[in-house]
This record gives C-alpha cells, structure tokens and sequence, in this order.
C-alpha cells in the first residue's frame, strides 16, 4: 500500500511513475517466489479535487508494469478520501512449481543477486539535496527496473530461497537468514560498482557500496542456490550462505566476514 | 476499500464490527460468483496515535469473517496514515466450476434471492436518528450475515447470473439486467417481510418494502436459474426473468410490472 507523503511525493514522481512503481513491487514479490505475474488488483481512494488526468495517468503507469511483467489489471475498488493511497494485491503462477520461500536457504549455497542494487537510493539521496540528476538514478528511484523473468528462471534453475530487495541488500538478506535459520556472508569485492553509481555517489561524497548493500527500493531479487548449481544467466554471485542462526534481523548477515552491526572501521556510513 | 469517515464511524462501530464488515463484503463478492472463500490480503493504513486494541480488535473481526466464510487471511501490509484506510482482497476457489457472473440470465429465468434485505439500511436509519435500537438491525449495519455456502450451492444448482446486494436489491438487479441485456420483474407480494422489519420501519414511519428493495450493505445473494430448476434450500423466488434491452442501471427492472423510475403512486419514498 503507498500512502501519499509516505510512499511517493506527487513533486518528485508523476502519476505515472507511482503507477509504475506500485505495480512493480507488488509484481517483484510474485517473481522472488519463482512465479509468473498474472494480474493486479488496485484499490484506489482519492480525495475528490484530485485531477483526473492524474488518475489516468496513475493506470496507464500501473497497466504497462503489468504488461511488462505479464500481467494485467482484474479488477479492484475506488473510494474517496482525504488522502491519496493505492493498494495494490498482485497475482500468479507458479506453473506447477512449489513456491520459493525465504526459508529454503542452506550451509553452502551461493547467493545470486538480479537487476540493480544502490540505483534508487542515489537518485533518493540526490532527490533530497533539491538535485535533478543524475537522471538515471532518479529516474531509477521513480520507476524501478525488475527483472521479473528471473524469479521463475531462478526457481526452474533449482534456487533454494528468494525474496525481492525492497527493504536494503543487508535487511532482505537478514530476512532469508532469519527465516532458514543461517548465516549470510557477503563478498564486497564481487559486487562490481557501476560506474554512473561511483560517479554520483563521488558527486555527492558518499560511498556507492553503502547505497548498493542498504538502499531499498530497485527491487532486485536475491536468491540462494546449492553450491553445485550454476545460477542462470543475469544473475550474479556474491556470497555464500554458512551456518549459524542469529536469531534474527540482519544480525546473520557479514561483509568480508564482519557483522554489519558491529561496525568496523569504515563502516560508519551505513549506521 | 473502507476509508474512516466514509465507510464506516468509529462511533458506531466496534474494530471487530468494521472487521467483519471488511471482511463480508469482499467474501460475499467470491460466494457470488458461486466461489468457495480461501483466503484474505489486508492492506491496514492507521494514523500512529491509533490504538493498538483497535488493530487488534480489527483483526479479530476479520480472521473471524474469513472463518465462517471457511477462508484465512494469508497476507497484506500496512502503513502509516493519516486516515484509517483498509483494503480487502479476497480469493476463492471455484472447484473447476466456471464462474457465474452478471451477464448469464436468460428470458424465463426465476430471480430469486438468499439472506437478509433491509436489515443494514434500517439499522442505518435507527442510528440516523440517534437511536441505538432495535438491535438486530442496527447489529445488521454493524456486521451482515452473508450465506456464503449459498453461493456455491446455487451454482452447482446451475445459476445462470448471480450478485451480492451492496448497492441494493433494485440497483444490483438493475447490474445484472444491464450486463445480460435483458429485464427483470420482481413481484412485490413474495416478500415475507420479517416482524422486526415491519415494526422496525412503523416505528420511524416509513415502508419497510423501502429498505429490502433500496437498502444496501446486507450482502444478500441474488441469482437467476432457470425456470425448470428449483433454487435450492435457502433461496427465495422473488420475480422472473423479462426480455428487453433496458440499456442499463435499474431502468430494466421493474416491480409488478411497473417501472421503479416511473414513481408510480405510493411509491416516491424510494426516490
């Protein structure tokens, strides 16, 4: 659900890029469990001076997400009220396929990552310093970009565990460590930094690999698979799951062998 | 979608009443479609002052819905808001049936309908006027009884349309003589009108026939079968199936041959 003043500022997205970007991480969450999106329902409340160009907008926005993802709009409900919020449910197909849960992950499985990671967090951060660039992290943080066809090729491929990175790389890994019960390590050296994300953050005197393993919002997926099975092609390794239950959080979750939490040196910056 | 201040008043109306409602509304959606109920999403938007026993108690009152229904919330989200919002997903299974909708009825047709008519509008009217009393109608606005299991039961009986009465039993009729392009009689005299219905409505001076034909919100199932079909145990021919092509809205149905819109003596306490 994305409440206005909450979720999106109708001064730093259009209509149609909120329809995009609510579509997109509901679709996500139906392809980080190995399922083909199929259709959406939209719950829609507006107050009553809204212009309705920008509920146009909203749909066409919401429907070509679908498309791109395959799916379309079914059905859904609109109400007034005093605060613009969209809810949206999204549906799918697993094709047979048992679902890929959070809990699956095991001692020795590689973890893959697919899409981008660390785009929408520079383009937020820019956004916030009153900045209208770089355009492609900005427009990153108004309409994400969700490789939704590797959830199901992840899950064809024999993945473990999935989840779609909405929360930050460290808090969604913590999330899959906590429910399977294991550890996560993460190496920062096979993260290769794009190099327009370098450039920015250098820009804004920041760390990119900061943005890349705390940002939210790209909706990349993260997967876990056996250490014998080669992850299918867009999806990249960078790390290896090892045993140990934290308890929970991304407590379970290093860099380099380190505790995120525990913050070495250098590491001030994702606090 | 119910949105505080619209839908519902948390004055008066208990968090495990509006749950229920919440709950009903969208459940007797799936049973209309001759669906057995599997399972809700909720989408929760709550300003932060609310109070936690409020959530909590709201989502008693949907859990138990879903339950009678035979359903289970599955899932949702939530946010901060400064109004309280919630959003309904319902999903059902049609057991390899297909689904009846609004479009099937045929010429010849009965109308018949199950569960209660003017309970929730004139439990409205009570509360309108300050009354808290008489109970079981301002209970029925508060929470409707929906007999979900007559839903699947008359499409296994070979329903040819069927709806839920949200809006009222004329107006939802007037939905499925729209989208079956044809008309629908309905005959006054097959209404049983309850005791506590007909002294309820002497009470406030007004005609209790008003509210079972207009009333909204009771979450009854209307449905047409064919004529050599007996709607089973639980439903209650009302009226026939008509040709003609009203063109849309309530315009196709009338009542003892009359026209609603016409106002027709006797009659102008539904306008």
């Amino acid at each position: 659900v994305l409440v206005e003043g909450r979720h999106f500022r109708r001064d730093w997205s259009s209509a149609r890029d909120v329809g995009h970007r609510a579509a997109a991480a509901n679709l996500a969450d139906i392809a980080a469990m190995g399922a083909t999106p199929t259709a959406l329902l939209v719950a829609f409340c507006a107050p009553p001076d809204l212009e309705l160009t920008w509920a146009e907008e909203l749909t066409d926005g919401l429907a070509a997400e679908a498309g791109t993802a395959g799916a379309a709009i079914v059905g859904g409900d609109t109400s007034s009220s005093p605060v613009l919020t969209i809810a949206v449910t999204a549906l799918g197909d697993l094709g047979g396929r048992e679902p890929v849960v959070r809990s699956g992950a095991r001692p020795g499985d590689r973890v893959a990552y697919a899409g981008r990671l660390g785009y929408a967090a520079g383009g937020y951060a820019a956004l916030s310093r009153g900045l209208d660039g770089p355009l492609v992290l900005v427009e990153a943080h108004r309409r994400p970009i969700v490789p939704y066809r590797l959830g199901p090729a992840a899950a064809t491929a024999g993945a473990t565990s999935m989840i779609d990175v909405s929360d930050g790389l460290l808090a969604d890994a913590g999330h899959v460590a906590s429910a399977s019960r294991v550890g996560i390590d993460l190496d920062s050296a096979s993260f290769a930094v794009p190099a327009e994300l370098a450039e920015a953050a250098r820009a804004l005197g920041t760390d990119p690999l900061g943005w890349i393993l705390t940002g939210g919002d790209d909706h990349a997926l993260l997967a876990t698979f056996p250490a014998d099975v080669a992850p299918p092609e867009g999806w990249q390794t960078i790390g290896r799951v090892v045993s140990g239950d934290s308890g929970g959080g991304s407590a379970g979750v290093t860099v380099d062998g380190h505790r995120y939490e525990a913050g070495p040196p250098g590491w001030d910056h994702f606090r």
